[in-house]
């Protein structure tokens, strides 16, 4: 499997793009592409150790800032994005990914692969951590305005991907609303209900914020604003709740005259605690932004996966890993298969 | 002061919210009046010791139920929340508090007390709980679909609101979009964007989903469905991580050993921990949905406050307190006069 990577695209690149590449590369032997301007790709390939690695250069003048306007990679066609995904287009890679201007990847993407028939706008797909089992989230993002057509294929590219992904047979799909009865929701949301409910997916109706991390959907369909905010506002809690808590516990005399008094018994608690370093190490992980990697963009037709624009090189690596999954989950053939079956084709000319 | 309680309001509606009142009664000496059925109110009451509280009932014949259309309200005049609406307009009340269906308590609150001049909708704020200092968030729920229009207001009642419960000068203004930068957004939030900048407020521009906990805006505005997937999120996370720790650390049998190893060390930090109870209790009490109380509707001419429709007695108790506040932060005049200096008038009519 050949996977391209934006050596341009993040916050740090092409510093942490090469540094991730090169551990993806000695952890799994992925080969790796890297797409930017040469002679800094190889400036940075030259700090590591790369003897015996599946490491190549393709040469790209042109780069995508971060803050460019998305449609600034409609001009460089000669930018890494562009050029990255015309190897996926001719075949010579099996997915392209990048930490780079989501909507200029977007974009790219769009130009150099074009969409999956049947499809009027490509989703950002993200394995959500609810509980007892993950659910599948999209849009996080490439469409922050939506129409209920668009949700509507959503839910279908949804449920194609999470049936393989999750193995399961008929995903329960919900929508996100601001309550659960048939009449809650923004206009958006009200539309789509009806489509999603003559659609023949195993729909289970509106979805409340707090209902996304109990799992009672397998694929939660929204806007990608609405997404969006979904996801950073879970990752964001986290890091605030575990700053929160250590605030607390460690302002006035009493919490630290508590703590102090509390030592000895931490560390008759230190054997209990080496038992369960296994589930501790797991849940580290689990709540580590960079284990996330980077989220398929369903409904073009090619591999394409987008990270974090802060992506460090444990990101970038991940985001490698992301690209793998979705190749041998065979995400592209999956949804088109799907779409085939419903006939989507000309509703998704029309669509567009 | 006296506060107007809908007695029919609520899922548990009216056993609860009668409990409620005579807490608040006992605990704040809050005159409160029960406003429903009569005979039903009066048999809740007579199941507890009311001696000397100051609680009345005034009679309602109908009642507008958790599932009913909103516009159902239109047709009850004789409904418990178009009567105790009455009571706040004609001023034999300070304030209207209701755990019943929002969209019903909205309604009523429009036909009963009428808007502020200067506002097209009214919107539900809340306090949420950001570090270092909490935030004002509104809309969470009143309007799943705005306007630019709506949100500039909404940012001015915010603006005048946080001075007044915060205590600060310039509140900082951001708006809930799905990036920093000025051209992020959905069409709302980016046509939103220069009305805000030119509105003299003190805007900071678009609050990603991470930061709204991290306290960098004083007042976040957003739609209505955007909001309430922000609070719902947040109260579900936390219960969510709290369910999937305690399954974590309690499978597999090394766990299990760990934790009864750990036991002794427990016991040994007794004496610390107890140095840190009124931090924890303090925690509790935060993490507490039923502490929320309610949240006041910004926008309507009277006060009104509307809280979780799940709310137990101790909710409904702390519902009451909510109105006490927003009566004696005078939630109406500070709008009112913050409106006035603006020369918002015409505008509103002309919204409208």
């Amino acid at each position: 499997m050949r996977i391209v990577l934006d050596a341009m695209g993040g916050d740090h690149a092409p510093g942490v793009v090469v540094e991730g590449a090169v551990q993806a590369a000695r952890q799994w032997g992925t080969e790796i592409i890297l797409v930017g301007q040469e002679d800094v790709v190889r400036a940075e390939l030259a700090k590591h150790d790369t003897a015996g690695l599946p490491l190549s250069i393709v040469h790209a003048s042109q780069v995508v800032t971060m803050e460019e306007h998305t449609m600034a990679v409609k001009q460089k066609k000669d930018s890494s994005m562009m050029v990255g995904m015309r190897l996926v287009k001719e075949g010579q890679a099996d997915a392209f990914a990048s930490a780079g201007n989501s909507g200029a990847v977007l974009a790219a993407a769009i130009f150099g692969l074009g969409r999956i028939r049947g499809i009027a706008r490509p989703a950002l797909a993200t394995v959500y951590p609810a509980a007892p089992g993950p659910c599948l989230l999209l849009d996080m993002g490439a469409n922050a305005d939506c129409k209920p057509e668009y949700l509507l294929q959503f839910a279908l590219m949804g449920d194609a991907y999470a049936r393989q992904l999750f193995g399961m047979e008929r995903p329960r799909i919900g929508i996100v609303s601001n309550g659960e009865e048939e009449d809650k929701g923004s206009m958006l949301v009200r539309e789509t209900y009806p489509l999603l409910k003559a659609s023949g997916l195993n729909f289970i109706g509106n979805v409340e914020g707090k209902d996304i991390g109990r799992g009672l959907a397998d694929v939660v369909v929204t806007d990608g604003m609405t997404g969006n905010v979904i996801v950073k506002l879970s990752e964001g809690l986290l890091s605030f709740l575990a700053r929160f808590l250590k605030e607390q516990f460690t302002s006035g005399w009493r919490n630290r005259l508590g703590l102090a008094l509390m030592v000895p018994g931490l560390i008759a608690m230190l054997p209990g605690l080496a038992l369960m370093l296994p589930t501790l190490r797991n849940l580290r992980r689990r709540m580590d932004w960079r284990e996330f990697g980077g989220a398929p963009l369903l409904g073009v037709d090619g591999v394409v996966v987008i990270g974090h624009g802060r992506s460090d090189a444990v990101a970038i690596k991940n985001m490698v890993r992301s690209a793998q999954t979705a190749v041998q989950q065979d995400v592209v053939g999956t949804i088109k298969e799907a779409l085939a079956q419903r006939g989507m084709d000309r509703q998704g000319q029309m669509e567009v």
